[in-house]
């Protein structure tokens, strides 16, 4: 009954509520892990009413993409177009870059198991890689996420547009998911000099600002790429409060930069505090860490029982992600499970 | 250069600000009557900091989901998706319903613009209709706003049901854009018994609730056409402020029943209003009115210099559409700038 449940959770991320049910007799509250989302929220100002009663106004939505160019880059020529998450944006990417029936995709992997499903939703074909294909492949287009979920594999960002302009010089179409790239800003091909036509880089504003429920991401697009874009997602993609709060988050460098150094902290506490359990960090960036389990335990279990809630996949059973703790009973509760955790593997290491 | 303000202000309602750079004499505040959404907002409950930053749960969405449901009625067989506005899934049914390149659509006009906008980008040829047409004739999808933007035009739900049973029947698929139906409950499909496989209905939570700037409507399809309308909006569509106003609101019964009310009484004192000014009612719904000038004059111009702006139409010049002002300060402008526009049409009127 709870290794099902526990399968159940390895499909996706944030489901504590399904944990829950799953184990009535954790102990509460439950600490989410799952999530490679920043537990620390951007403070959301007082929202006057009209934020929610009217459209947002052109000029507002217009200062909100300054924004978000202003925060990113945004290269010459280039535009920024709000979408109501970035998963949406995710899922259309395939209806817009391509005919995609019948498209060949590739996907560098493992990774955001989204990008997959949207593409054999629109009845393209997956091709699963592990490096950036050559230049005449067989593929129509290809999904990189920089740095990647959930391992933080991360391609220089001038190798990557130079592969970008050749790969697209050749009529092929590139997503650059950098839901990520808030922690790794130099990653961003939104900090080049031009963006190809062709390519299509997505951020999130729910990650690093931890304002997921607000659903608010960007497409970014060379202007000759956009018109598909606005054709699908219309003139008021972004929420009246999405508007407000994004715009205030995305100019506040001091927040950002005080938060970028916090998170990286954090991180190193995460990896100390996993140390008794006998993990071995295999990647992650500084919003969430991946870890080796050498020891055949179902860890996800195991750690729901104790109500924490972390990342198991199907595609890898042995290896877990685990985002941060948002405060410091969150992290003594994790710690305490942790010490549970030990295993004989870390206990014969320990007595070595 | 007003003329051409003026004519910019007839391609969408709610630009208030753009009104505002062109009329920088009009008094202050602008009285937007541009659009069709409810100025008297739902009022925003207090909402918890975890509404921001945590993705909605499962639970959570299936709440709002029942909510929609017991409020707009739901048939046996039928599902409920929230989508990030009504917008949207305007703009991606060509998708979802038809090999949209190519596809023949047939639209009743006049109506809500973004509907031919959306075919006409996803490649289908649009053919505008005055009727609902034969079964038999040549189209692979019909889509019909009931009751209608901007005149109010309505079938009767009955009539519709039996109409999309065999246009379904014949391999056709039905857009029915319910987003001013708050206010004509009984014309919705919603109500009916089933719904047939091919029909998609839309429904906002904008305009009724005056919510717009949360953007959030419904898509209701049968269940077995569900898939394709999920892959493409993921499962997050909905904001977590969304959910929460939304679930609220959708249950407040005693809300929904004096807001009926209201806007009845509402529209008409509108119509009262706009008596001394000899415009012709020829429709609208309780949300807003549409009215005939049979003098000439450029309305849209001559409100706009009183800053009042309503809503002209490229299509039908000497027509306009005018919603009700949100309280008695409102009120009172529109009464005086109705006042100065009196026409010698009116006045001989009077005399006779």
């Amino acid at each position: 009954m709870t290794s099902a449940a526990a399968a159940a959770l390895r499909v996706h991320g944030g489901r504590v509520d399904l944990a829950a049910q799953a184990y009535p007799d954790a102990p509460q509250p439950w600490i989410d892990l799952s999530t490679g989302i920043n537990p620390i929220a951007y403070p959301i100002p007082q929202l006057p009413p009209q934020a929610f009663a009217r459209l947002p106004l052109a000029a507002e939505l217009d200062d909100l993409c300054a924004a978000a160019a202003d925060a990113y880059g945004l290269p010459q020529g280039a535009v920024m177009l709000p979408t109501p998450g970035s998963e949406i944006a995710i899922r259309l990417a395939p209806r817009v870059l391509t005919d995609a029936r019948g498209a060949q995709v590739g996907l560098l992997v493992p990774t955001y198991s989204s990008h997959a499903a949207a593409w054999r939703a629109a009845g393209a074909q997956v091709h699963e890689l592990s490096a950036l294909p050559d230049v005449d492949a067989a593929l129509d287009a290809l999904v990189i996420v920089n740095p990647n979920n959930p391992d933080g594999r991360a391609v220089d960002a001038n190798a990557l547009l130079a592969f970008a302009a050749r790969w697209c010089a050749a009529g092929k179409r590139l997503v650059v998911d950098e839901a990520f790239a808030d922690v790794r800003p130099e990653l961003s091909l939104l900090r080049g000099p031009a963006l190809p036509r062709g390519v299509v880089v997505l951020r999130s504003v729910g990650k690093f600002f931890g304002l997921a429920g607000v659903r608010l991401g960007f497409v970014a697009v060379n202007a000759d790429d956009a018109p598909p874009w606005r054709d699908l997602l219309g003139d008021w993609a972004a929420s009246g409060p999405a508007c407000a709060i994004a715009t205030r988050a995305l100019r506040d460098a001091a927040w950002i930069t005080a938060m970028r150094q916090r998170l990286a902290a954090d991180r190193r506490r995460l990896d100390a505090t996993l140390a008794p359990t006998g993990l071995t960090e295999c990647g992650g960036t500084d919003l969430f860490g991946l870890y080796e389990d050498r020891d055949g335990r179902d860890l996800v279990d195991a750690f729901a029982r104790a109500g924490v809630l972390i990342r198991g996949f199907t595609h890898s059973h042995n290896r877990y992600r685990f985002g941060l703790p948002g405060d410091e009973a969150a992290w003594r509760r994790l710690e305490q499970v942790c010490a549970t955790q030990k295993t004989t593997t870390a206990a014969s290491a320990a007595a070595v």
